[in-house]
């Protein structure tokens, strides 16, 4: 498969490989790169010292194209820029924050930049400022998400027609007719999550990769819209919070009830019932644990076949 | 194109034009039948006598396939129900209800039949009760809406994996991307409402129409979760319900301001403010009213270009 974003990072397929919290170290990253998509560490959820310990493992295990997934909002991102550019780190995605504040600097260093986008201003702002590529990402995405509830079929098409960078779709992608549907609707390639949160090299504890495995359809949802919206099994946790915001809770209570700690809690430590299981709609569809090359070679398969059909249909 | 709708129902294009309240009399659904599409006569928004006089009118208007949307929920479904059959109609789409009920007798008498559902609990249901095809919604459709949000990209693999009957995909379609789209992730036909809402043979009142080619993305949300949940352009009845809502209101506020016809006031009589504002997160799209025959030919144009460029990927 040839696109822009095949070609824009230098990989095979355009798959990339989320960079998400508690799920994303080394592991994953290399071996999805290894497998020919594009890995990403998430540094979401590491101290500076600790992103620093998973690029230099990455970097031994793999001399295939890697980036790390870098979300914009926590306290110590001078602390990750500076390790990204100590360890010679190619390739960033921004998320959660504007684009204008680190794209140009980056740019400058020699980076490749993409932002994580969830509406159609964002993306344009993410033009404005330079990045090399837009992800696109919709409501049925696991984890936090926009306030406007697009979805990744209303969302790719708007995006695709109001800028001409290229942009990855993400959210409720995991297959071959995942991909196939996001390339028709104007994506040059796809960002995978919850796929590879259940992957053999996700650092996520067994227990929420077993989680995924059972969740259906309808058993996610997206709590905690007075604050930052997030998508999540819907365990006990999840009825709590849902219990009191139909009362009516402020973000004051809702702040309360989250306390701190609650992902790594839930998707790290495996806590089902108290802990954040965050995770996308797509969730119902995977029911087997795989390693990275599986899952890649399977999406690959997958998507000849929708391609074949695709031709015969016209 | 050739998929198992276009050969279930007769018709060219697998496109089919939502049967919309206040949008979908016989003027839209014999323009859509006479491009090759198949129309809709959306029952819901009439009384028993109204619906007789759109069947007569749209089998004066038309000699190809056409068929009537039935919500199951309405008090005179009944009457609705002798009228089809009086009338000779051949085709029925029924929502919003149990598809065990009606399926068994409508099949007996000769028509075919497709529920819509919006998760896969209720596809398996409609393959029990022997339905010809089903409609699977994603949670950017405008109007009614499932309680499990699942989206259009989640649901139609999901409905698709799990029942061996056509499954045509509904919610942010509105062109040949989306159609191709579709396909890809396992339908076999779409169903488009939104773009059809704004068309020239459309029903609705012309502050409406206009209304929806000014909808941008993010400005359509669902609202009255707590009742039937329903997707509305944010204008000024969406503020204040968003207003209780976001304090808590319970079942008995939440109908008291609803109070009755609001999608009449907003959609037929055109008031922007007060009327309820039914339409899909897919209007940010929309930007032009077209004749129903424009808009068919604009999507099988758009999704030749799409099936050609699938093809230079791989």
């Amino acid at each position: 498969m040839k696109t822009k974003i095949t070609e824009l990072f230098g990989i095979k397929y355009p798959i990339i490989q989320g960079g998400m919290i508690w799920c994303s170290g080394w592991e994953l990253a290399s071996a999805v790169s290894n497998s020919a998509g594009l890995g990403l560490i998430g540094a979401g959820s590491m101290y500076p010292e600790i992103l620093r310990q998973h690029i230099q493992k990455c970097k031994n295990a793999t001399n295939k194209p890697f980036g790390v997934n870098l979300p914009l909002i926590y306290p110590q991102i001078n602390e990750h820029i500076k390790i990204i550019l100590e360890e010679g780190v190619k390739i960033v995605f921004t998320s959660a924050g504007n684009p204008k504040k680190y794209t140009s600097y980056l740019k400058e260093k020699g980076l490749k930049v993409v932002h994580v986008v969830a509406n159609v201003k964002f993306a344009q702002k993410c033009v404005e400022a330079g990045v090399d590529a837009i992800v696109a990402e919709g409501y049925e995405a696991g984890g936090h998400n926009g306030f406007e509830e697009n979805t990744t079929m209303t969302l790719i098409p708007q995006v695709c027609s109001a800028v001409d960078i290229p942009v990855i779709a993400a959210g409720g992608i995991a297959t071959g007719a995942g991909l196939v549907a996001a390339l028709a609707l104007g994506a040059e390639g796809v960002q995978i999550g919850s796929r590879f949160a259940a992957s053999v090299e996700s650092s996520a504890h067994e227990n929420f990769k077993n989680a995924i495995l059972s969740t259906k359809d309808g058993e996610t949802m997206v709590a905690f819209k007075k604050l930052i919206p997030v998508r999540l099994i819907k365990n006990d946790f999840y009825r709590r919070v849902k219990e009191i915001e139909d009362k009516g809770a402020d973000v004051e209570e809702l702040n309360e009830l989250l306390g701190k700690g609650r992902a790594k809690l839930g998707m790290f430590e495996g806590k089902l019932s108290e802990g954040e299981l965050e995770i996308g709609q797509i969730s119902g569809l995977i029911n087997e644990i795989k390693s990275a090359k599986e899952i890649i070679d399977e999406i690959v398969l997958e998507s000849g076949i929708v391609f074949e059909k695709l031709r015969k249909i016209k």
